[in-house]
């Protein structure tokens, strides 16, 4: 079966390409017509079968996670999501496998309005799946990973360590949040214009944090008994909960930073997930834990890309 | 080693990024303005070890390669190359190795002004590049496959069947063009405005071509005698060198329709490659070959993705 025959049969959306789609897929490459007044915001996340996902994970899950960890990289830019492109390596064609993984792929684009609009099939050895995401921001309102300031808040969205609890615990019912992450895009836009810098967590806290932290070059007190923890994980002893909730990875919430006065002015939104206040922006570089008021040093580390 | 380390040490560039760019490598997105009056091109490629290039091939000839099949899409739509992303996933970390990939990475970009703004690096157990790029085009002034007319003329810049020859014969001087494709961006903006339709030469003369006839829903009638060969395949038999140049794929070149008042416009400037007028647009769909006006019946077929 040619290439072409699989992007016809499964790659080209059934709905119609926005507006500002010019051309996508059927040529070389796609066109997109820039609205005006922005700036192109664009990533790649590449999933490899057995490294980003467990080789179990059903077809439909893996599309789904392919685009949501690159729309997290828009959201975390606060940038709005437009349209994605979709390189991936299989090893055979597997028409059930495909109709499922194309299923996720598109139902994770769909509530964002965002298209496919170009790529390549390729056959390997490895599964293996890389997505480019383009969003769009206003010019010069991204939110980058520098710019947090002494005083301001740490705030993540939702809750930390579900899906690493999820990981270790495959059928419990927080393998879902592995499986299944939802991208904060719309939470992203409405943040714009009122954090001082922002990521999204995918290498676990600890490790993200630091990025911001270095950027930014100041330091974070972080209260662990802050932390927004599902119920499952509370049962656990402390020192699993913060391996989960600072170093699992895979969480793709968004953190940031923000002013005491910005924050009570963006809570006054309806927002699109629930926010927690986890710690705050210091000078003295570094990062340093504390339970109830009592300083902790844990020996944490986030994800790993290269074993 | 973590994934940052490597992308500092080896995939930061030196040299400054263009003025539009906003952001590049050192957070979850790069961010890019657009020139006024323009559209996005974007296009994404990818290269496994053993499929798309032999296991044998040298690092830097797989960056540079990598690189240059993308900016090859772009030059298909005339576009102004612009910038890449890159997603790699590697079985291990070797400094060596890395060294010289990305230095072919970024002796591709250099020549044209191609900054290298994103990507991901991922350990997984084969070696597989997805690069994505981007360029610019005026407003409206792309170049797709569609519009081929009656009457116009095909042409071709370069030579075809080089890189198929080297496959076969590695060691052969042609295997540099295996390893080294040039991309047609400097042709491909020259041919804005002149050609009815084009298309970048990768899966083989006869399969690419027919996606220019099935989106102009028009027949093409080739001579043969007028390919342009290299004078190593000149020595086989016709056959053998029909196959290699109809057939074998990854030359890379710029295939073209074009009106007769308008190839002559065209050839007045000094242009970037050779071009070679191999055959004319046709009423009757279907793509018809002519030896000294002999008619011919060959049994090719392009590049299969999968096997």
């Amino acid at each position: 079966m040619a290439e072409f025959s699989i992007i016809e049969q499964y790659f080209k959306q059934a709905r119609l390409y926005q507006n500002n789609v010019v051309l996508g897929i059927c040529d070389d490459s796609a066109i997109v017509s820039p609205p005006p007044d922005h700036e192109l915001v664009i990533c790649t996340d590449t999933l490899v079968d057995g490294r980003h996902f467990p080789t179990t994970t059903a077809a439909h899950a893996i599309g789904w996670k392919s685009v949501a960890v690159n729309l997290s990289d828009l959201a975390a830019m606060g940038a709005i999501p437009h349209s994605i492109l979709l390189a991936i390596t299989l090893p055979n064609i597997d028409h059930a496998w495909l109709k499922n993984f194309s299923q996720g792929i598109f139902d994770c684009c769909a509530p964002y309005g965002v298209d496919l609009i170009g790529g390549d099939t390729t056959q390997g050895p490895h599964l293996t799946i890389s997505v480019t995401a383009l969003g769009w921001v206003k010019r010069g309102q991204a939110i980058t990973r520098k710019g947090a300031c002494v005083g301001d808040y740490i705030v993540v969205s939702g809750q930390l360590g579900d899906a690493a609890f999820g990981l270790q615990h495959l059928g419990h019912p927080l393998q879902h949040r592995l499986d299944y992450p939802s991208p904060r895009c719309l939470l992203g836009q409405q943040i714009q214009g009122f954090a001082s810098s922002m990521i999204d967590l995918s290498d676990g806290l600890i490790q993200d944090l630091k990025h911001i932290l270095n950027a930014s070059q100041v330091g974070a007190r972080l209260n662990l008994e802050k932390l927004p923890i599902d119920t499952a994980l509370q049962q656990l002893p402390s020192a699993q909960q913060w391996q989960y909730a600072l170093a699992g990875g895979d969480d793709y919430e968004l953190c940031f930073t923000i002013s005491q006065n910005n924050y009570q002015q963006l809570i006054q939104q309806k927002l699109a997930t629930p926010l927690h206040i986890i710690g705050c922006i210091e000078e003295p570089v570094g990062l340093r834990l504390y339970d109830q008021e009592k300083q902790k040093y844990l020996d944490l580390n986030g994800y790993q890309h290269f074993a």
